[in-house]
């Protein structure tokens, strides 16, 4: 590859969330040149710092001689963000680059396109950047129809059909995994890593019989770990099948009998698939940045 | 009162406890001459700090030409504390003075007693203080039979009769819920204080159908504030709602058909009331501090 290749981008294809920042310099066939990270999430930045971000960052792909497209989705266009993209509303299909909001930039030789999120308004449920992971994955599996889910801090399980987000609902489950494992009591009985698998699917079977026990299941790792010396490989592998045999139980009425798809990275794709396995289900995963990719271009199509 | 009655303890009770260190100089009568309270709890406190501690506190009832007892229920006596007092065993009746151990004091005006905590084999369960309180409970109500909810960061229901703690189980719903309501993406969402009864209520029934989605429930606490303007009381009051109302069907058997008593203060001892209420049940309320003295005094007859 030629340093002329190398800086020469079409586009740029942009996920700017909370916690971090991605940056695709793209070539005019929608091959990314590189990929760029950054830690200048959504939730370091005040509104005016967003541009400052991120220049730097594009500066070898900047030149004065024309404007520079950006696609962005993420965070950055929340309230709290670079500027707001009005939700689009369920059921609707990914939002495309006509929605897109134009973030205001003093630099002339970059134009930033945010797309919306999509809101859902009974029951009430939100989403960012997520949108954009379903319309990659229907642009690669156009004749999807079941669930997706996107696992992570607030995972999301999205019904589409016929090429549209009909329904979907988000769980604080891996939130609520992070402030056991880290604050509460059970720090001192769980494993920082590690994971055992029976034990996982064990524990989904065991919170789907006695969901309401919750909060005593957990609270037994600790008192195991006193009394039992429970090893904290077990005890991790333990309250993670309890968080996520809730919610895949919740979910059941949406992916019994449909296709399921998952989209993240191995790991935590991985607890899902097992757990999901646990009930007879075969889920089909895919990569999460080859989604966010495949969606970023398939708005761009639309530019 | 004179300065002489005031100052001439018969004995010292003493609840000692992860974050505080209560005490009270008992007249001969069992009658309590003050309440001192401190900040100096258990998880404050290196081994041989605990000493150094509680003498400045109890220095205007100490003497040269006697030993003062203390008797002293709660962390103070775990593996981290003092001194392990070992755990009795269930079933059992409520450990007294006999089983009490003696923690290493150079001062030779006061000997201190840390009375044991409780533990289960299976399922694998711990106490340290409830027990103490459980035993003023039974002072109070000697003919109970049926189950004590002692509510609080690790809530505990515990199952009585013929005098003997039966089982008892842990929740870590308090946990939980300051987890929540301080630490996770819901901090935005809920006011620091306030409760609807009714909110909360409807909440308990809602989470007692649909247990597995506690984690989507939750969410939509947020998302309703983002898109519904939700009031944060209600936010709370909603949140309480689930984590309660989880906890409380998962206790069915205990209490169903049987004598309720929720040990605590006003505040958690009236929702757990209103949320025992939702399923037609009515639980007696006592005073933790009544209690856990009546406790202290029980196990000091047997000294």
């Amino acid at each position: 590859m030629t340093e002329d290749a190398d800086t020469k981008a079409a586009w740029v294809a942009a996920d700017w969330g909370t916690s971090h920042l991605r940056l695709w310099p793209m070539a005019a066939d929608n091959r990314p040149l590189c990929r760029i990270d950054s830690d200048r999430g959504m939730g370091t930045l005040e509104r005016q710092g967003f541009e400052a971000a991120l220049i730097p960052l594009l500066e070898p792909y900047l030149s004065p001689d024309r404007v520079l497209d950006v696609l962005c989705c993420g965070m950055a266009g929340s309230r709290q963000g670079w500027i707001e993209a009005p939700y689009a509303e369920t059921p609707c299909p990914p939002p495309s680059f006509a929605q897109a909001t134009r973030a205001p930039c003093g630099d002339s030789r970059l134009a930033v396109h945010i797309l919306p999120g999509v809101k859902q308004m009974e029951p009430a449920d939100v989403m960012r950047g997520e949108e954009t992971q379903i319309a990659g994955a229907l642009a690669l599996k156009p004749q999807l129809d079941g669930v997706i889910c996107l696992p992570g801090t607030h995972t999301k399980w999205v019904s589409v059909q016929a090429g549209e987000i009909q329904r979907f609902a988000t769980f604080l489950t891996g939130e609520l995994f992070q402030l056991l494992s880290k604050h509460s009591v059970l720090r001192h009985s769980l494993a920082p890593k590690g994971w055992d698998r029976a034990t996982f699917e064990a524990s989904c079977l065991d919170v789907i019989e006695r969901p309401h026990a919750f909060a005593n299941m957990l609270f037994s790792l600790r008192a195991e770990g006193l009394l039992k010396d429970l090893d904290p490989v077990i005890a991790r592998s333990r309250a993670s099948g309890y968080v996520l045999g809730m919610e895949i139980e919740a979910m059941r009425a949406q992916w019994q009998d449909r296709s399921v798809v998952i989209v993240g990275e191995d790991e935590i794709a991985g607890a899902y698939a097992a757990a999901l396995g646990t009930q007879g289900v075969v889920a089909q995963v895919m990569d999460a940045e080859a989604v966010t990719l495949a969606g970023l271009c398939a708005a761009r199509k639309q530019m």
